[in-house]
């Protein structure tokens, strides 16, 4: 099977998703390029509007994205009583810091993104995540997040990872140093949130992840949320707290119905919240017991 | 892009699920026949085992399957206070019988499945699944859901509607006439659950069988579950009930875990039904409100 063939574009990564491939079907390639840290394609689709593939992998389409975005923003958020400075660690196209800025309570966003390529991009090419960098709160900054976190000690209410899959440069937001660095970038009681791929596929990762992330937090979640266009269909997330007594599965923060609507929140709410950390029994009992 | 190429099977359906395409390594194709019904493949994979696919479209691989199987089974039966007379229509690999005799309350299971060469394949290829014609508690008869339930009525308690996707003859199976059938086979308080396709692709199409349904019960519920080699990512359910107050999203039946793990339930358990009710924010809206 083929990347590109025929008009599709199939996403082939033998190491991370052996023997499965989702495929979409593209009208127009829009842009491509090697980046200093990556290869950069955008293009249009047939039916899921427009796609960022970074390396290969889809990381966003217009069609789905939302799912994602709202539900790594809205799910920290809403396990932290107070969550008024956020840093946001990648999320280049903006999608998070988008989400972030609805939560009423949060005053500060700050981003650290390493591939500026990847901003001007998405500011070019999808505007509707871009849109993101236009609030006042946020206060963008290009660079590295290990070396940002090191030196922005007890600042921060929610961290989001919005990472890319665990090859590579990314694969350092997967380990145990890495939540070293947050706990400590965090103040009193923060919370996290990290992208971590799907159950269905590297069960033991994401276990270890959960398992180097609790040596720092001592209370440790998994939820995940609907996603077609990533690998198996779905998304996990790791959220976690300092405050050893939150819940994270009962949001702090319950928004009515109503609340949810104005605030253009298609995917979460607080129903959502919670269902998102029921897992599989089969799962539950690998991360759990 | 061809829908087997280079060693891939692609799932390419213009009509339901254009612009995106689920695509499994083969190692072997083990059987391919046409069958008075329809296209039948069953394929060796590289990493999802053994797949069957009814005209070009996947029901179930080996290694996902379960989740699929016991969800449909359980959700209804764990609706039901007493789901002593069980009917399935379809299932012809024979997982949701597999599941539905674990139940320890279900003493008759009875099932219709219209191409018998599904079933003889299935116990062919698929031992697994098939296993489920195996229990004392399962009667298997080959002919048609439609004429069975016109003879049978008032005598089930749970009707499972294990079908394919809504083209060809399996149209009829997602119309308010099907509904109307569904319920005459019920007893009073009766439960049904049917395959109701995903709410990121036919919206609309799901409504419109939520209300088809909503005439003739007077409770009607969508559940999802994630299941990877489903067109994107994951499957709904209808399902619904005869008995006004029943609270659908709540098991009348609730196992404790050590039971879930005894009965091998590896997917479902009480939170995960619950779970499972609870619906993005835009869909709850879009179907309920």
């Amino acid at each position: 099977m083929d990347r590109i063939s025929k008009g599709w574009f199939s996403e082939i990564q033998d190491d991370l998703w052996p023997g499965q491939s989702f495929s979409l079907k593209v009208k127009e390639v829009l842009h491509a390029e090697k980046s200093q840290f990556q290869d950069i394609q955008i293009v249009e689709t047939e039916t899921y509007g427009r796609c960022l593939i970074l390396d290969g992998i889809i990381q966003c389409t217009s069609r789905d994205e939302f799912s994602y975005q709202e539900m790594i923003s809205f799910l920290p958020l809403c396990c932290h009583p107070n969550p008024q400075k956020v840093l946001i660690v990648g999320g280049g196209d903006g999608g998070v810091a988008r989400e972030v800025v609805k939560h009423p309570l949060v005053k500060e966003v700050h981003q650290v993104e390493i591939d500026d390529r990847v901003v001007e991009l998405s500011k070019k090419y999808l505007p509707s995540m871009a849109c993101g960098f236009d609030s006042e709160k946020v206060k963008l900054t290009i660079g590295d997040g290990f070396e940002y976190m090191k030196q922005h000690k007890n600042e921060f209410d929610v961290i989001i990872t919005d990472s890319s899959d665990p090859v590579g440069p990314a694969v350092n937001l997967f380990l145990e140093s890495y939540f070293e660095l947050l706990k400590n970038a965090l103040k009193d009681g923060g919370i996290i949130c990290s992208q971590a791929g799907s159950f269905w596929l590297d069960f033991d990762h994401a276990k270890k992840t959960m398992k180097g992330c609790g040596i720092h937090f001592p209370k440790v979640g998994y939820a995940v949320t609907s996603v077609p266009s990533y690998p198996c269909g779905h998304i996990g997330f790791i959220v976690a707290s300092l405050n050893a007594s939150r819940d994270l599965k009962e949001p702090v923060k319950k928004f009515e119905k109503s609340e949810i609507d104005a605030l253009n929140l298609k995917y979460y709410s607080s129903e959502v919240h919670s269902a998102a950390f029921s897992l599989p029994r089969w799962v539950e009992k690998h991360f759990y017991e």
